[in-house]
């Protein structure tokens, strides 16, 4: 497969066309930005950390039974994926109360929720990404009600596959967030990454921090937590 | 009926118990605020217009077959209204973009709506009365799925209800804010008020504001405005 020109450059991620006029080249990055973009470093290590993580997320849903956009991990920062067009609506699902959610509502982070709780915010960095309703989908046409419908028992389902997994290595899901995009057959597919940029991940025991939330809110050192998720979900350590 | 000791000072309403239990006694103020309370005047009349409007859109609205919480028009500036426990949701409808609708999605305010749209905000002077979705509702307790359902569809009746009212006196009904409130056998029963505070009122032909955005933009007059509505429905001017 050959890397042809760059299509897109995003915070935490570069997207290149290939030969296959279906298939992306993603090249994570060592940025890392929060509060839509307001705070922003470069850490050394972290696009292998979400490459190789995503990748091994993709690998395991498929072995599942559920598809996503994944084709093949190419190297230690970059991955094959099936070109979609995004629907622009960010799917997030919360099993604990935590962020945006215990601040909007007066709650306090750790809770745990009755049952799961799947929430739509519109894919818009210049209006902040904010929460929306379905009424708001529709009204923006940014999904139909069936594909709002299907993207709800998807995150559904992704949320009952990734607890059971992220259990078995000690950690607690605590909430993330979904990109769907719509396949060359108009299929809705999983799209983008599922890494500790995109899930609070929290340790079952110590409920220690291994995702974002460490570069966030100056938790500790972003890179250690990153790789003790790829170690336990057993991956590769750092090779340099 | 007795005026009793004062129960609640709102921002815009005093309400006092009376001698019959279920019913209370609302004497509005002349106190005009906006965003939450940041913006703030003394405006001589708004008590007198707000009561009259609200009283006679109840009235309007009962002779409809659409009950209320709303007993009788005392004075100028009071009513007596059966006591509810207020349900903590704020329930917004909107037949066009305007307010914080226009700014969450990045919409042109004035552009029409194929079909009203209903929103949920929690009614919480701390958290800035977010937006909700059903989830949040459920998870905070704030009304049953029942409830929710009944919610929706009152709303819906009283925008049905209130376009024509307004269209008849050459007035768009652009959104507006109803709250309910539990009546002592559990019936859910329209609260509050309905006044140019609560909902967004254009004149059908030059699109002049004559409701609570003259205060909040500092469009004009807002008495002007306000008895402007009153004075189409068929109400008193001012008699002082
Ligand atoms: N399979 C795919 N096909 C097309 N685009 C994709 C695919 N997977 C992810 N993307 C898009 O590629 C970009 C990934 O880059 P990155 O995560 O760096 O973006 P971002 O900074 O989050 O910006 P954005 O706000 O656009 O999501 C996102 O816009 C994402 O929606
Ligand atoms: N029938 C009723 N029974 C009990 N309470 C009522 C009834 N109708 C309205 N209320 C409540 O009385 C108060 C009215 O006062 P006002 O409109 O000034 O309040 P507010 O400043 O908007 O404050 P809040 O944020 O509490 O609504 C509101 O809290 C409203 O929910
Ligand atoms: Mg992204
Ligand atoms: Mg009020």
């Amino acid at each position: 497969m050959q890397k042809r020109e760059q299509l897109y450059e995003g915070k935490a991620k570069k997207i290149y066309r290939t030969d296959d006029e279906n298939i992306l080249w993603i090249s994570y990055k060592d940025d890392a930005t929060a509060f839509n973009g307001e705070k922003k470093d470069r850490l050394e290590g972290k696009a292998r950390l979400n490459n190789e993580i995503s990748a091994l997320i993709f690998t395991k849903l498929n072995e599942q039974g559920l598809e996503s956009h994944f084709v093949e991990r190419l190297s230690e920062t970059d991955q094959l994926v099936k070109k979609v067009e995004i629907v622009p609506i960010e799917v997030v699902v919360r099993n604990l109360v935590a962020g945006s959610m215990a601040k909007r509502l007066g709650l306090e982070e750790g809770v745990e929720l009755k049952q799961p709780i799947v929430e739509f915010y519109y894919k818009d960095d210049a209006l902040g990404d904010p929460l929306i309703t379905e009424d708001h989908i529709a009204l923006l046409e940014a999904a139909t009600a069936d594909e709002v419908e299907q993207l709800r028992e998807m995150a559904q389902k992704v949320n009952k596959l990734l607890i059971e997994l992220f259990n078995n290595i000690g950690v607690r899901l605590v909430d993330f967030k979904l990109e769907f995009g719509r396949a060359a057959d108009g299929e809705l597919l999983l799209a983008d990454e599922i890494s500790p940029d995109t899930c609070r991940l929290w340790d079952s025991k110590t409920n220690e921090r291994f995702d974002k939330d460490l570069f966030r809110r100056n938790l500790g050192n972003l890179q250690a937590g990153y790789q003790e998720i790829l170690t336990r979900l057993g991956g590769p350590s750092c090779t340099k």
